[in-house]
């Protein structure tokens, strides 16, 4: 009788877990062994900032298997505190070190499967080595045992560095626990995944709730109760946390010569093979496939390692299939308000030369007649000459999560950016709305993609003003009082069809509160022989916020 | 210089309103014409049950748009209470009847849009005359002044007839007033149009918030303060309303001769033109082209309706768009829970004689680990040869709408079950797993399809057990002793692989309490040389709810 197949997994939470298991599932007669450098296997990552804050109370809730759960069930030898330190390819074996003893041993594989993960970045100010960071239940319990301080003195201030997904959930954490909190972004805006018109309802939130945001701020050092940025200003820190993002685990890949990314991570071929057939890599240490253009990328989220150690198990047992290109759909939430995105930012398009349609609106998460309803800020992203979706943003307290997913589902489906005004969304009035805001945004887009309107963007409309186009506001005079743009004209849309000679001869652009008054006016004018007229997309609301900026 | 063109829109609500004022942003030299016979236009008529119930509080805020406003806005020409009573289209004229003054006058027109929409089905029974229906603020007005009652004697009973969408927002909303409620069904469950063991969960929300659920249960007739039964039973009834479906509205586009479809409704075009090219029909009174089958269907459903007007309007001005199939996407709240479905339920494909792959799943709408997750039921109907999605359902408090609406938008990107598996759902814990139950539906679904596993359902497993199948629930101890199947044995998972030799020869059914341990289950036996075992589809939890039907 043949020995059995060996297959090795490094790394034992998400991607390597959901390899090992559907693994099992697949072939009982194959041993399986984890190897996983830390003291957890499968447990939630996602939860550490909760558990902070007190939000997930016990500590156990985030231990979803343990190694000996996973023998009984799966027949999985699970070895956690025992690291690979070595590959040996050419005799198909790894050097794994016992962490607990320091004693080191071979163990032999057919097929071997890296799910080393993503380790935070250490930022190079001095005094980094003082500040925490949050990957794994072993330094949440370092930033628990931190905020415990002294007895007469536990810790009543943090600076987190870094605002993104994690920084933003610290942040809030951290508040909610009862510390002070400073949260510090080197870019302009916090959230930098996102373009700066959306990030900033995040940014309000945050401060609305006591966070104290400096953006445009880079640490210079950390001293023990100090953090100085490079103003000079020295923020009070009993509790430092840096969250400036991770990039792959590669060191062990690296040494055994396996083909690496030009950004980092180990590049695969679409069944996560790496230049050496017998081994292969899943989740976060992966090199990804951008579903845009095609080109490797990295995206560190919890739904593609899972799904690539689901598949990774299928390909070593036989089956013939491949990973699909990835999006990238993340969210987060911050004191009852949500971010979400998909796709590519504005940013990241411009910053690459791509042309790009534009589409901002703000709908209600359901039916304005039904109590409840909350405005949220949407943004879409159209390639020009396809009508293709190449990204989405949402920001607002309900029904963000879920018009995001409708998005990512409709650009996994190829549907074109004019086809989102046909889908059929579950509509009851405490639910959405006959005209769903993602239907909304599809009528935008066919309106653009037709031709039958032209909008400006908000960062457009001063040059426009400085060339000499009248900017129109046509809310009502209640409305325009409350605040407009700089020198436009007031001339409510119930009143253009009369008033429309009025209006200097050359360029118009119009505006309303949200773009659709102004929309029904760029057509009424455009049509009574204006032919130079644009609509201020996402109108006053979208303008006001990031005027100053 | 020509006259203007005239295009006359008969009905002012969802459909026809949206016809209207895309027309004019499309067109402004053009007569637009809108006769309405009710009292109100553009109303918010999904919104009627919840004023009933004081959700909404202010009857105002069901009026969306008045006459005036859209004359000021959109300059149409918008006649409410006047009543189209012919359609002579040799000479493009229509005949209206001013119901104030009982005047008739004669409109030309160059296209006619006709919008009448459907009414309340009038049932059969004798009394059906003292029964209320809610199809408008009229409607409403009526039930509302009913429930005054006289002075010594208001309203303290309800009979509502038909347990569709609004017969259950009815049960709801008078239950919310104080009413004792009836809900009478003539079918064997709350809300036919999903299958049973989904609508029972709803039928359990109304029971457990006092409505008395009567299914199988026919009005036989209705006096002045009682609905008898067709079991004799005679109920108290000081408002009796009936919800037991609509019926287009064809009188007029009958007598002028145009196609109706076979089961009522007028036959239009990919562009809702009629058989007469000068006529079109949108909203609820036109026939819908069904995604499944590409034939005739009556989908009355707002959001088709409102986009079924904005594409007439192009059409009429020039474009050259055409109208999707539908899929008949709903939902419905109850007490705090939500169903909602898109596409054919299982008891219509399996009516139609379909094939069908059935997949039931319990999962919660967020992560476990993460406070309040909540469980929901999730159905997929997936054809078997292509794998294609033909429909969905899903019920509980929380979560529900998100994936429908994700799954009915992945029908229309013509994605396979299987690639749910794959999609990028937006994933923080308090918003979605890590595996979303979207996902998990797509790995269920390309088990299946790749044959990796094999299910029974709830109603095969009795008839299993009877032809000589062993039915083995691997759940724990503790919960096989809390209920199970008849005869099912005990091995719990974890043991199974050392005590599979105790199972009898022969066909195998296992069953935990969703079917996610049933799967690691038949696929471990599998695996030790059982090739013939299935696993019970949404296990326990969906049997053990529909056990007694």
């Amino acid at each position: 009788m043949a020995a059995l197949h060996r297959t090795i997994v490094v790394g034992g939470v998400a991607a390597g877990m959901s390899a090992a298991t559907r693994l099992r599932r697949n072939d009982e007669q194959r041993h399986i062994v984890v190897l996983e450098r830390g003291s957890h296997v499968s447990f939630a990552n996602c939860g550490l900032p909760y558990h902070l804050g007190g939000v997930i109370e016990e500590r156990d809730d985030l231990l979803l298997q343990t190694p000996e759960s996973l023998a009984a069930r799966f027949g999985l030898d699970v070895r956690t505190r025992h690291e690979v330190v070595e590959i040996d390819r050419e005799r198909r074996t790894v050097l794994v070190r016992a962490l607990e003893t320091g004693d080191e041993y071979e163990e032999a594989y057919d097929e071997l499967v890296l799910a080393t993960g993503a380790r935070a970045v250490r930022p190079p100010f001095p005094g980094a080595e003082l500040a925490h960071t949050l990957r794994d239940l072993g330094d949440m319990d370092a930033i628990l045992a931190a905020l415990e301080g002294s007895a007469e003195t536990p810790s009543r201030s943090a600076v987190v560095v870094g605002a993104g997904f994690i920084g933003i959930e610290l942040a809030e954490n951290l508040t909610r626990r009862g510390l002070d909190v400073v949260l510090v972004e080197r870019e302009a805006q916090v959230l930098p995944p996102l373009d700066v018109e959306m990030a900033v309802l995040v940014d309000e939130r945050l401060r609305a709730h006591g966070v104290e945001v400096r953006t445009s701020a880079s640490v210079t050092r950390v001293e023990p109760g100090t953090v100085t940025l490079d103003d000079e200003t020295r923020l009070p820190a009993d509790l430092v946390v840096t969250a400036v993002g991770v990039v792959p685990e590669t060191g062990l890949a690296e040494k055994a010569g396996l083909d690496l990314g030009p950004r980092g991570g180990i590049v695969v071929d679409a069944q996560q093979r790496t230049s050496d057939p017998a081994v292969f890599a899943v989740g976060d240490v992966a090199v990804k496939r951008d579903a845009l253009t095609g080109t490797g990328t990295l995206v560190p989220l919890a739904q593609t390692a899972n799904r690539q150690g689901r598949l990774v198990a299928d390909v070593i047992t036989g089956r013939d299939v491949t990973a699909p290109a990835v999006l990238g759909t993340a969210v987060v939430g911050a004191f009852g308000t949500t971010a979400a995105m998909v796709g590519w930012s504005e940013k990241r398009l411009r910053a690459e030369g791509r042309q790009v349609r534009v589409i901002h609106t703000h709908p209600s998460d359901h039916a304005g007649y039904y109590p409840g309803a909350r405005t949220m800020a949407l943004k879409l992203l159209v390639d020009p000459p396809t009508d293709a979706i190449l990204g989405a943003q949402g920001v607002g307290e309900a029904g963000v999560d879920k018009r995001i997913d409708v998005i990512a589902t409709a650009m996994r489906g190829g549907l074109r950016a004019s086809d989102l005004a046909d889908l059929e969304l579950a509509y009851a009035p405490q639910y959405g709305s006959a005209k769903d805001p993602v239907n909304m945004l599809g009528m935008v887009a066919d309106n653009l993609a037709a031709g039958i309107t032209d909008t400006v963007q908000w960062y457009e409309v001063g040059a426009e003003a400085r060339d000499g186009a009248t900017v129109v506001d046509v809310r009502s005079a209640g409305e325009y009082a409350g605040g407009s743009l700089p020198g436009a004209l007031n001339v409510p849309l119930d009143e253009l069809r009369d008033r429309h000679v009025e209006l200097p001869a050359g360029r118009l652009v119009v505006t309303c509160a949200v773009g659709q008054r102004g929309h029904t006016a760029a057509r009424l004018l455009r049509q009574l022989g204006r032919d130079d007229v644009a609509n201020l997309d996402g109108g006053y609301r979208t303008w006001s916020r990031v005027a100053g900026i």
